[in-house]
């Protein structure tokens, strides 16, 4: 363990308003051409690929594609090209693929291998000169600056801006809302005393369920993924249609729930799952909206007056970063540098 | 809890030898003819939805289209329909909504939503005269007879081998290789005492790991949530490439690994992780071929010679929904009746 465990994650976790800030100033001009290019090609349907944290932003970007543009999307099942050797016909299909590094050697061959199929590819990662960005005709560059700690925080809320502002170019909208963000992001990240003391109550967990639905879906998998791979708790990540479908039975008064509750109808589709963990007596933890925060067992209130709901998650992941710091911090490990972890994942 | 607990999940899955024989023998033709009428129609796309263990058998599925017909898909977010009131463009889609009761009011919605934005409607189902059955173009039904205990077993099998035949029928193949599934059915469920013997190895487990790659991987989902609603343990089910993106900071020898491999590219696939699983002193079993069982701490081993790597799915569950069963028997809880939920889950 260094001497300051979690010091560089710490450090990354606080660029986030700079890095947010960066991407409305230098990227979103770019990104906007990249989406006038696609736009022009008029794909029908989308296919999106990434890993763990990238897999996440990719769903993000499904919900939006979905919801904002009527386009029907798919998550890539990787192996189905890189072990299967299947071909699929891809035209009039964009496919993204998300990665950070942009060096994951399959996520290059599945690549390349549908853009021979004759689908549009785009990369979305962190490093412009990275294989993913050479193999694929778009690529927008994420702009998070090096990403060293283990666990990734900035290149997810990159990412998930720069998703954004692609749907929105693809729909000729301006993108203007995500303005707030970079403000909003430092008034969420200032609180870490608030997510310090919510953290002494999980340090003895011995399992956890995250929940939300809709655009708080990625949010809840990418934060049981950061608990995870920072504290070792195992942290179950549910829709919460899909709670009550099974898990649910997982969960009692010793297993507390982290909702992630948007404001708008993905945290009204959510109510009667949290009325129903509620009547359970389960220990709720609502991030969200101040009124939803209050009538938790605790809660972390987010600002989310004025913040269209498709852009809550940029801000809804941040305390939950911090939690999986300072929980692993209490549990005297190093978010830094979790067992068995290596930064670009080769898998084949 | 009833005189004999587990009564109900136990003669359901004695059941599946015969269900399957009856789908083979009444249910291949209607299929056949459900295949040929949406061949005619030409599908570009596939979105595929179902919740919880439907959901497994509808990512089965996806990797069938994909592999075997190339044939892009998706699985459908709902919320994006049911909450957010999204409207796909649908034109050559087909969509596929699998649902043991067919009751479930939300994918009654976001069917009758896709039919009406120009898709190609299939339930799959195991009451033909339920609602979403009703409101669908096409329909199959999996034959699996009334399923009465909580953990579904008979038909989710039932599904798998339903959405094979569609495949080949869609694909122009016969499903010839599907016949000797019943037979080897029968063969693995009667080595329950060797699935007891298993049991006593996690029936104090705090967690759990099951993975897989390609085929494979819906089992792996398939068994965590089996595992998880009935004994309540914790069982996160990853596949193999995203195991080594985080999660697996969290194994080592204390938690308990189930790998299943299956006999051909998704096995070959697999073989990274099982190294680095052994390499961490990870204490894994392994359900697949022989060789491969006899490789780890302690196996289960499969008949899959002869048995093409896609029909494989219809074997694997089988042990793992035996041990669902027995450790949950061996921890004193009830298969039948898992706490909070019921069979039919009203999600709106």
């Amino acid at each position: 363990m260094s001497e300051q465990p979690g010091r560089i994650m710490s450090g990354e976790m606080a660029e986030q308003p700079a890095v947010l800030r960066r991407i409305l100033e230098l990227g979103a001009a770019p990104i906007r051409a990249v989406a006038d290019a696609i736009g022009a090609r008029e794909p029908r349907f989308v296919l999106l690929t990434g890993r763990g944290t990238s897999d996440h932003a990719a769903l993000y970007a499904k919900y939006l594609l979905e919801i904002r543009l009527g386009l029907p999307c798919g998550l890539t099942s990787m192996s189905t090209t890189t072990a299967y050797g299947a071909r699929s016909r891809l035209r009039d299909v964009l496919v993204v693929a998300v990665s950070q590094s942009g060096g994951s050697p399959d996520l290059v061959a599945s690549t390349r291998a549908a853009r021979e199929a004759g689908a549009i590819t785009l990369a979305v990662t962190n490093n412009a000169d990275s294989p993913l960005a050479a193999v694929s005709e778009f690529h927008i560059d994420i702009r998070a600056g090096a990403e060293k700690a283990l666990p990734a925080t900035k290149t997810y809320t990159a990412s998930l801006l720069s998703l954004y502002l692609l749907v929105e170019g693809l729909r000729g909208g301006d993108g203007a809302a995500a303005g707030a963000l970079p403000d909003l992001a430092a008034r969420v990240l200032v609180r870490q005393d608030e997510v310090r003391a919510l953290a002494s109550r999980y340090r003895f967990a011995e399992r956890m369920v995250i929940t939300s639905r809709g655009y708080g879906y990625p949010t809840a998998k990418e934060a049981a993924l950061k608990l995870m791979e920072t504290s070792y708790i195992p942290a179950l990540a549910y829709s919460g249609a899909d709670l009550l479908h099974g898990p649910l039975a997982m969960v009692d008064n010793i297993s507390p729930v982290i909702a992630v509750v948007p404001d708008g109808k993905g945290g009204e589709a959510l109510q009667p799952v949290l009325d129903r963990l509620r009547g359970r007596g389960a220990d709720l933890c609502v991030v969200g909206p101040a009124l939803q925060a209050e009538a938790a067992s605790v809660g972390f209130a987010l600002p989310t007056e004025g913040v269209p709901e498709e852009l809550q998650p940029i801000l809804e992941i941040l305390p939950l970063q911090l939690l999986a710091y300072e929980v692993t911090i209490a549990r005297g490990q190093d978010p830094d540098a979790p067992r068995a972890l290596a930064k670009v994942t080769e898998t084949h």
